[in-house]
């Protein structure tokens, strides 16, 4: 079924050669893969340029030259939260059409309704990494934008891994985000395994339906739970809820998706109540470090950062809590809703981030209490250890010394003398 | 193999022209089931108003319902913990026979041997939460009280999914009670994921033997680790010893037991230990805030609550971190043991649970020398800044001021004076 | 296939007759193994007393037994980490030829170079345990040295148990050293999970390669990430290599385990910081409680303890955030690189270990402001309460007191006492 010209080039294949012997796990694959079929040898990826190739240590296909061939997926994905410009601390490479779901997400880089950027279009905590944890932590995950093999097979043409929701794991799990661990343990994902995707839903089914690589499709608030413009986030949600009703009804999949937007909102008003708190130690001075004390972040300088940009070294302890209250228990509280999980919702999400906030309130009481008595103990060492000048024994002493400097004969002395200590009532 | 006067009644069923076409991720497993085979039509079980069906966003069929045609099941799971009146909220709407496990367990919410609700008989953290939150953390599992599909499909007989350990987990898992997380990564869990059930148990294999609907076979203490009455302690002890000898000599499942038992004992210790400094704290008026500076909790109002109708949110420090220690790592450790997982019952739980116990000794104790130095400071003020008539010169100017009011004359006024001066030695 | 003399062998069995029916579960694995064919029957392992077997409440057949058949293996294992002295509490019991990387990590436990126990042989941790936990905590994973059957059936030869890697997950999971968790969710642990070992590697393919039942193969530091001596690191750093350049280039690969070898030693450097701050602490008696108002340390006594023997009860506060710091955050952040889980090295790992070092810093911070706070308050106490003869009114008092007691005539007395007016310059 190999056309003859196919089949010409792959037998001129220079790569083959030694590569089924060397790396026989890369070239299987690709020999039983569509891509064979189609002519698409080694040279059509990866260039024709054995050297160059042998002389790198990463031997990487960017998604412009899979969109090449693939150019519908390629838009999507580009027009995509995938697609959008955050190479941690690359700043914001993104040039291609967006939508305007994503213009507003610029929000968390940019001035809104300005392509000036906030700060800078990085990210702090790029920044503030070694270069070995920018690549095993932050690009490892954060090459999505231009990179294909995320989710595909490199040398496979087979789909099942990239429609398997395991796939979406590598990323969107952990602390900051567990939609995987909050899916798996749902109903929803509890029937998958056993079920099947024909019976409950999986990620591509929700956020890629119809197979589209727009994978911010039914997503309706922005990367932190910001506000979209109420028309997109209304194409959203519609979205969301054409894919809910294949199997409930439209009016309890409003509701549920509309208690998602309730617990976002209400879990973000306990986060901005401990910024608040925050925000008033450090204009009281009572951060421990001060920010003006600590080794500058790495766009706001030496100012408090709660925001997006806020790192989580070099933090006072209320500042170390809120980090995770706002990155961790927040996210997964509202998240947890929406992937239909009562334990992420609850137990990791909605009482962790009460906890937070009773912890942080209950440590900013500490820090005032502290502030208070050492404002009171000054007060009172002023009385104890007068400064020369100061108290009855200073005006005396200041007296003596100006007599004893000559500015003051015996007379006026002694009578000076006598009106501080009648004025003392003595 | 369906009857003349069954297929008349599909025939005539009005939902099914629709749903077909519309949910037909409903119509096709109910098309499958057995319940079609006995005539059980949509609305045998949803009632035959289409109009009152369209009109909610919840089509839900309650356990009674299920209960008309499997009164045995319904009966051994109302019986059962499944079965207690847990719903949250709502008080205990348990009118259904009882056994004595659930008596010993109504003493959570009741006076002991008594109808009396302890407090009330309501879930003070349900009634601190949002409608939404309440819906989505809490009831979403709470429900199981009077819902059969927790566990079975709704419109599927097939039993595979409600044996399927996986489907417990939806509810038993997370911080609170991580069943499911410890038996997975148990020997039994991994022997039950490679060579199934007949070779290792899962969740019904220990808590529903020979498919009894009662799901606290097996469970030999309360809800919290508290101690039942002996007879049925020993009962279910050995319901579960018997589950346990298909594979283990009894001597050995008696030892491992017992280790969970003295595991519990020994945590629970351990929490009474910090719950007693808390409790010193809060006497002492050390607690920030203190339960009076508080929004009230629901049931207890200004009084400090440590028990079972603890809060997460509203808490000073140490009590936030004993809610942690108490709900999580305290239930995690004991639970370990008995599902037979070392790293649940160890640094999961005890680890964790002793370094609580040290964080909030550590945290009292700087509260109280936080508080010793506040007395301190405030005996020293009233020496340094002595009220007027208090020490030498308060004691001048008081009677300077009778003078000038006319109280004293001259001469009583030096006389009194000098008087002063020689009884302080001046 | 049987041979006669087996066939009659196991006619013979005395255990069969009962245990067919009393434990089918133990002997149907067994009837089916290749043991069996080979004629080892229950006598062969378990010995030919049924009286002291029935009279255990174990029934455990140690390596020992095994290795008699099973020499290479038992030779590997006993030279392998899984084979070094860690019975917990038991000492260094290992009696085998031994290779320079277990060597090496003898360190944990004996002075360098030297037999010498370092402190005593033993695990403070489990010595701290009550017998329960040591049994369902400790010793339930640390058996490890003398056992077969942690990772192979029991009753059956089958090896798709022992080679699953979820075998592996019993005891390699959880906050201490979640290996386990980490490759589920990488993309080699997803892989493997859709499209099997030949595509993915697991547990056994890096770290048991060829079948090798030395575990250690392919690890390059010690158990803490202490470094091995460069011969033995380099050896296990190629064996590595060697396995990654199935599929990768072997300059991708080194890159990848330099980044975690990098990782590794920038964790530990914070580690290293936050216990130089709490020494410091220690040294200036700022520890609540210090570690002389402890309970004594199993093998320390009153020394603070933060090497490898520390425990994780009756600590200070900042001590129980070290624990949780070293023992869970730092471990997680190297091992989530080498086993190239980004979420596990960042959000797990790194972004905690900052966060912990940070709270650490600032209770610190607090503790010195307290304690600065509390010796200012002394010294204003001197001053506020003289003892007599300090101050002005002090030595008044004194010396009126000399008079009184005789000491000084009436002209004497007043002289001293102008002496002191005219000093003080009143």
């Amino acid at each position: 079924m190999i056309p003859l010209l196919v089949s010409a080039a792959l037998a001129a294949d220079p790569c083959l050669a030694c590569h089924e012997e060397r790396t026989p796990a890369v070239i299987a694959p690709w020999k039983a893969s569509a891509h064979r079929g189609a002519g698409v040898t080694c040279a059509v990826c990866h260039g024709d340029s054995p050297d160059a190739n042998h002389a790198a240590d990463r031997i990487r296909v960017s998604a412009a030259v899979c969109g090449k061939c693939h150019a519908d997926q390629a838009r999507q994905h580009a027009a995509s939260r995938h697609g959008i410009g955050f190479r941690a601390g690359q700043g914001c490479t993104r040039n291609l059409p967006r939508t305007p779901v994503l213009l507003s997400q610029c929000t968390s880089c940019h001035e809104s309704d300005s392509a000036e950027p906030r700060t800078r279009a990085e990210c702090a905590r790029f920044l503030g990494q070694s270069a070995e944890m920018q690549r095993q932590g932050c690009t490892a995950c954060h090459k999505v934008e231009e990179r294909c093999d995320t989710c595909h097979l490199p040398h496979s043409t087979d789909l099942g891994v990239a429609r398997d929701p395991a796939i979406c794991s590598t990323c969107h799990m952990g602390p900051d985000h567990p939609q995987w661990e909050m899916w798996q343990t749902s109903k929803h994902g509890v029937l998958h395994e056993r079920l099947g995707p024909a019976v409950a839903p999986d990620c591509a089914r929700c956020h890629m339906p119809g197979g589209t690589h727009d994978v911010s499709t039914g997503i309706s608030m922005g990367l932190s739970g910001q506000p979209l413009p109420e028309d997109v986030r209304k194409k959203q949600r519609d979205a969301m809820i054409d894919v809910c009703d294949d199997c409930h009804t439209a009016a309890f999949a409003t509701r549920e998706l509309a208690d998602g937007d309730a617990v976002q909102k209400q879990s973000k008003a306990l986060v901005d109540r401990a910024a608040a708190v925050i925000e008033a130690l450090d204009r009281d001075g009572l951060l421990l470090p001060a920010p003006g004390d600590r080794p500058p972040h790495p766009l706001s300088g030496h100012r408090l950062e709660l925001g997006s940009q806020m790192v989580y070294q070099d933090l006072s302890g209320p500042e170390a809590l809120f980090f995770r209250m706002k990155k961790f228990d927040y996210v997964i509280a509202y998240k947890g809703v929406f992937h239909q999980n009562p334990d992420y919702a609850h137990w990791y999400g909605n009482a962790p981030l009460k906890l937070d906030l009773s912890e942080i309130e209950s440590e900013a009481r500490l820090l005032r209490a502290m502030a208070r008595l050492e404002e009171r103990v000054e007060l009172i060492a002023g009385r104890a250890f007068p400064a020369e000048g100061q108290g009855l024994r200073g005006e005396l002493r200041a007296l003596q010394e100006r007599y004893l400097r000559g500015e003051l004969d015996a007379p006026a002395y002694e009578a000076e003398k006598k009106r501080i200590l009648d004025e003392a009532g003595l």
